[in-house]
């Protein structure tokens, strides 16, 4: 089943939405309502979520509890998951401090690596940063499934070759650089400069009356 | 008109394909090469294209640095942008050093803002920290465009509304809170957590054969 990039960011956005109305204590919401928070149509909600099955009842609409949980699990939100942060620059230590890392979050941060050796051995949450060449060892001992490559552009494919050999499939590329990995293996860039690019398009374009759609 | 988001999204990579095509000496291509390095088909590239006018001549292709220039042009690089950074913590103080701000580059880094008494005057990438009060006259008078917010979550909306006040119609939202703003102002956000939820989308779904799809 070849589920679109985009539902899978929507079912995000729409776990975010169930989880605040979740907090409000409200217990049924709607495609509609879903929609509106997702800036998508009732119809696209529904479509994202055929993908997965049957979900709500006509007329009476979701039960946020609940479809929050399926989207939970469909996500691979259901268990915890290893992850490691290579690179230890201001980009890396402020990876270290973010706040979906924890004992009772989905994202438990169990590793730190860096070849720099002024750097080996300094603690940064509470980890102790070890060398690259430590990598395969580590992924295996402490079930690391996630890697975060924090290193400069020039380094991140060597990186990424390290990670994938000592068994990682999912890698969040953080370095403004392309790498290749096997089919196997997933990647996930944040790329700054193409968050800014998207920003001048609109910006240039706002005059011409061309809003972002959906 | 309404471009999808989608397509913007790859126009910046067509772009970097470009770049890297003309950086390799070559003149030519066509939207199989482009659909194939973008993970999208020869027709999806087309269509994208299409938005915008007409491209390429039908049997014979595209010029790379013709087109290279008009998507520049589409997504406003023709021009220079001056930004500034909200928030100098680990994450602030990392994006200083990113590597697309230059005078050479679309993105200049003018100015630097944060409310930590410890931090104003300090100097980072060559720019003295202000207070966050000096926004509205350091906008207008630098001719800030672009504003990257940097700040905690629980501050991030303060900070959001300061920029809109101060002029301010592109935000890059780093922190991790949903910010509101009116219709006028574009944002965009990099989610760490929606990353590693994608990724562990695909890593759960790996076995039942879900691959993304373009």
């Amino acid at each position: 089943m070849n589920v679109p990039t985009a539902t899978v960011s929507r079912l995000i956005v729409y776990l975010r939405v169930l989880d605040s109305l979740a907090s409000a204590g409200k217990s049924r919401t709607s495609s509609e309502y879903l929609g509106n928070e997702a800036q998508v149509s009732p119809f696209q909600v529904r479509k994202d979520l055929a993908y997965f099955g049957r979900f709500g009842t006509r007329g009476i609409g979701y039960d946020v509890a609940e479809l929050g949980q399926r989207i939970r699990t469909i996500l691979g939100l259901g268990r915890s998951w290893n992850t490691c942060i290579v690179g230890l620059g201001r980009l890396g230590q402020a990876l270290v401090d973010y706040p979906g890392f924890g004992p009772q979050k989905e994202f438990h941060l169990v590793a730190l690596f860096d070849t720099d050796s002024a750097k080996i051995g300094k603690c940064f949450g509470g980890l102790a940063v070890r060398h690259n060449w430590e990598l395969p060892q580590a992924v295996a001992e402490l079930n690391i499934q996630l890697g975060m490559i924090a290193v400069p552009a020039s380094s991140a494919q060597e990186v990424a070759t390290a990670l994938v050999q000592a068994g990682i499939r999912g890698i969040l590329n953080f370095a403004p650089a392309v790498i290749e990995v096997p089919l196997h293996v997933f990647v996930e860039k944040t790329d700054v400069s193409a968050a800014l690019e998207r920003l001048t398009f609109y910006l240039s374009a706002a005059q011409a009356d061309r809003r972002p759609a959906p």
